[in-house]
């Protein structure tokens, strides 16, 4: 069974991330918070205009840093954030404010943007669900948006961005434009992942329901509160994603392209309509409790129905079947010819009357 | 019984749409997400003006795009949006937004209302009710109003435009005015619509109270489970609807025409009261289920004073019959003359002590 | 008792009202839509100014509508909406729009306030407790205050208005201010009137509260859930109403006078007074479920704790006397001289043992 | 015990205040509405400047108000609401809109504020928590802010504004600003007095929590729902409180005096403060009636245990006892030489066995 | 166990604080409100500016106020505020309005700003966990943030400061810039230790999450409700907070340098992502109820199955042992050779049946 797993001797994974090493350092300090920790960190550079496109891995992030100019759009991709120098060279080469630069690397921040005079700062969550244990996992992708740049941070190597990369080798529109309509793509891409994330949640949610509607297990209310506890994880994650894709489309100070604004309009919907399908998915799990709870309640009612029914007819009987088990010396009705046959005939006759109360009391 | 059809091997459909082949794609990707598919897609072209109608079914949309003139006001009806073909013929000959054809075979929208440069795109959605499976079905229309032509496109030939269908022909004063008053027609009978639905809802769900007060049956919470499920369904239609409305009837940007939005405030309104029915509904199914709870834990009160009223009773007569039962050989009250009618006495007043206890205590 | 007539074989009126005929009719078609039809619709016509007044009842809207000028003020009331055709002849002498009309014939509104561009179309609702029924029951009012007149539509003959008959009649005040100062009048009489239901309305439900505490009967919750049900109804008629106060109190576009600004204000006062009890009602009755479900799991902690005792009591006790009552060939005991009276000591602090436990435990 | 009191005969005072003598009466009719009507009226009055202070008590109004002028601060303080014409001739000399002389009659008002030309009107309520019955007491005190004058409205004498007087007579910082800073000092005092209030009612409930969590009386449910009960009162008068104060403190069109609304800010700050602390009270009785359900079901759990204990282990002993009382006359177990022990030995062996496996399902 | 020592003796720090012998005083009067009172009160003064800092303790305040001067950056701070001379001589050398004094010894205060004409005046407060008996405790710390200087005023001696001296001692950044980035430096401090706050708080919860799912201990409601208790007073401290650097970051007439800002809306999303944790925390503590609820009422469930088993199992055979146990003269079942064997098959029969019955209804 799944939740055996999900109880198992492994802790669960806290709902607060542990930020210990860095409280009390000075702001702009360079730590890496987080619970990913890959000991290598991959570059993938990718510089193109309508024309050319040039793509590598690289090892130094110098290297390519000198190469952007102002006629193509450069795409640097870090994933691994063990690594402080590469955040700080990088940040030198870009001049990207320190604390900009410490909140890349402590990946326990809520999705946000920062609008800074030569770049935008945007961290925003991917998620997957994990269908054997269950669970949500949440990486932090922080987002640098410059003139003819783009830069993006994961925690770890992933598939999400493929598609983008895929579209802009096959040379399509998205190498006309620049890197705030490839900043588009790539939440775009986060953002339609999540549609994928609520469909095998909400599958996985309503198969809860359609069991707890059947036969509920023993482990049905632990498996409903499992699943509340991974809406609070989503919530976290989604709720302010809204904010920062509101931001995005309407602030004309922030993207200036309206046909760009447009498209950030369209994934900004998206996000309403995750929102919308997330609290469905949470009054469901809600009503789901209720349910388990009245039916609960339903069923003891049924269970002591039965034991009072069972209780209320025999107690009598087995009373009278005692009275005449006494040993006294004096009792009549032990020595009549009929007693026996009499006796058996009240006790009936008392049982019928119970039982034909007990239905008239709608109890069978 | 209704709900043995509900519960049955037909998975219920989900809460959350299935659009797995949509993500990924490139923005603009003309693929039809949705669950209702039918082979043929029925072309319903109406062309008129105050003196002429011009109606037919026609199978190509090119044929009577290039009639459309500034004098008249054509209606382009779409049945079925199987076919992404005839979306993207129409979104050339209008000049209609990439985006805006995508998400016009996404049928996995909330209502909503995008202002582009040459026309108004709308997204409704359409509700019935099936009173066999009492369930919702939700059906996806999308309109696109522009200067002298509206496009509308549906999921499904349906009924509910016919009353306008009929306004039209029957030459009255919807002829005069242009699309965006017949906009405003549809629109208006869709919302109309609402009404019947939550007609519909309401009788069954106050036919379930009446039940409910009477004499509940068993399966009676998963039937009130059910029906706060379906009024998810219903809010995550209705909801957006609501600032829809809102935007047409007061922004002067996007319907000019203080006429028709005085007609539009008219919806509103009706939205708003829609909104108040469902919402008192959905209190009313609340209050059902704690009154289910609370009168399910007095019906255990009752069966449990029931089953002590009779245990503590005859558990004590049943000890003194076994006393008297018991084989000691030096047993003086088992040879006294008087001893049984005695001891029953004794049992009769312990019983009679114990109901005069248990009235007290207003058991009885 | 009461509730045996609200649980009748009558059905309680639904919470949303059926306008099934209605339903696909184009804009503006007058047809009555409401629950209450008395064949008779009376007009009552009054008119007046600082010196004079006028007043009679009439048959024919014609008749009156010519003599109004605009040195004096006249008010037209209709009672009985039965006839779409009083409204109609209304409607063209005053030139008020069709949706208006509409609107007025139909009684499943929303308090609301409309701006035209020569009249101010208001609807409110007068509300009224069935002391026997012990249900509200809501009747539809519809102003329409132009420069020099006040037209009044309500469903049927009522009292509320008479005290406002009266001051006109008595020569005060009310005489020497316009239409606007009377609809703020009716206005102010129709919500002093929900002071009343409420004050009603707060003295059952405190006795219900004091029934609850004392001795709750059999059908207490579903008393509750009845009382929780005409709140909502209750709700849905106050709401809105602060809204149109708060409109025609603040906007100085809809009422000019700042004078009969002030005492809209003081109404507006005491719709928010209003609705502040309405919410206190709520929730004491939310309140009352909640101790109602706490009792019943005390009183059931109660009863079990009875029923377990007894049962733990006297099983040993029965069971003991059950073994002597076997009969084996060789139990020694049975042949002891003492053998009774020590058993009967044996059981007797058996059971003092268990008593004394169960005191320790504060089950006593 | 306190509640027995509180449950006493005498009824609860309504949520719902009457003022059933009011309704229908013209706007501006002086009437008392209140439970509290003392006799006699007392009229206290002070007149001040930097240098002087005048005071008495005086029987006719209409005595002082003429000496009052523009040079000094005069304060008139009426204890009692029984006569109308006080308020009257209080009303004609400083010239207070007949609304304004109704309302401070009217004793069932929400606290508020209105800005009139000449004046300001102000409706506070005091409020006092009775140890003994365990409620809270609410008094109507309207403030009349002219010029150079202040009017106040007492229903019955108290001693919430003795502190204000101790300071004007004792020459302070009170007696160089005018009404205004006399108002605020009033208020203040009035405001400081719920901090009292909600220490006194903090403590009241802390101390049933303590209860609740050492060990619940039966009553506890009616106590807790006692003090509900109270903080949907207290609400009632504070939260408007806090916007009356938001009001002072904010705009400059009401309160000139910059160093004043900064005083009035203080005050302020004190309601949020006030507010903050009655919801975590509000909050914490909440939770208290969550773990009383909760506890409750530990306890009949426990209960429902010891019963099932007792009868799972007894009943089959019992059964066993049973078959070998039965007078067949062939029972060769009955004639065995060590039948009865063997019996017994495995009766003894049923009963280990039921407490090993209840004590494995960890019942024990 | 932990919570012996929270229910123990000593009574729990009360939510509401005690002002008692403040209520009533002329505002402006300095009087110490608070639980914490140490008998000293430690001062300690820095002064720095780039090149130089110099460091001390002092015990008069008089003795370092008339050093500070334009050029160089004073911070003085204040442990202990038993002594209200150290805030009056402060108060005057620095000209602080006496209402601020007050509220700097009164520590029942909401976390706030305040905009002065010379200064700001802030109160935040300084929470800690004690792992011991599982509480928070709350400090509160004032600041006046002046042109060239800035007051602490904190409770007691801590060490949430210690970091920031480090960093003006090692001689960094933080001497270049002025006080207002010093109150920066010091909020970050104390939001910083937030994090720590619900790290520990977040493990307690998720410890008591593990026991509950895992098996619960008969106290585990009261400890939910204990930190239910905590998550209050954590909310009163830290949702004003958030209000507080809301109005530093975005309000440019309060800190004027737009740098420091940047860095103080830094610390506003700390307090943002802090409430979202917080708020998690609590939805998780609700959740865990609802979880107890639930298990406890299906556990019940199986308990009452149990003892329904057996008594529906062994009333009927008890109820047939007892028949044959009867004395009647004439039972001609008792005399037959097979009776005994008949009889005990017909009990096994009879258990079997209804065995197989139960198993059918899915009880066993």
């Amino acid at each position: 069974m799944i939740m055996s797993k999900v109880n198992a001797s492994k802790r669960k994974p806290g709902l607060i991330k542990k930020r210990g090493k860095k409280v009390g350092a000075a702001p702009g300090t360079l730590v890496h918070i987080g619970d990913i920790s890959n000991a290598l960190t991959e570059i993938h550079y990718i510089r193109y205009d309508r024309d050319a496109i040039h793509e590598q891995e690289i090892a130094d992030v110098q290297q390519c840093a000198h190469e952007i100019n102002a006629q193509q759009t450069g795409w640097i991709n870090i994933d691994g954030l063990h690594n402080p120098e590469v955040v700080r060279s990088l940040g030198e080469r870009f001049s990207i404010h320190p604390l900009v630069q410490e909140d890349i690397l402590n990946t326990d921040h809520r999705p946000k943007i920062e609008v800074h005079d030569d770049y935008l700062y945007i961290v925003i969550k991917v998620l997957s669900f994990n269908e054997t244990s269950q669970r949500l996992q949440a990486e932090q992708v922080s987002l640098i948006v410059g003139d003819n740049y783009l830069l993006t941070f994961c925690e770890q190597p992933g598939s999400v961005f493929d598609g983008v990369r895929a579209r802009i080798r096959s040379g399509r529109k998205i190498r006309e434009l620049g890197p705030d309509y490839l900043a588009y793509a790539l939440i775009d891409a986060v953002v339609d992942n999540y549609f994928l994330l609520l469909e095998q949640l909400g599958d996985a949610i309503e198969d809860l329901e359609e069991e707890l509607i059947q036969r509920p297990a023993a482990n049905i209310v632990h498996r409903i509160h499992h699943f509340k506890r991974e809406m609070l994880l989503l919530r976290k994650a989604v709720w302010p994603m809204r904010e920062v894709l509101s931001s995005l489309s309407r602030d004309e100070g922030i993207i200036t392209s309206s046909d760009i604004r447009l498209y950030l309009r369209d994934v900004y919907d998206h996000s309403i309509h995750i929102i919308d399908n997330m609290e469905t998915l949470r009054e469901l799990l809600a009503g789901m409790l209720d349910l388990y709870v009245s039916s609960s309640s339903q069923r003891l009612n049924e269970t002591m129905k039965t034991l009072t029914l069972f209780a209320s007819i025999f107690m009598p009987l087995t009373f009278i079947a005692g009275v005449y088990g006494m040993n006294f010396d004096y009792m009549p009705e032990l020595h009549w010819r009929w007693g026996y046959p009499m006796i058996m005939l009240a006790m009936a006759g008392c049982g019928a009357g119970l039982l034909y109360y007990f239905r008239r009391q709608h109890w069978l």
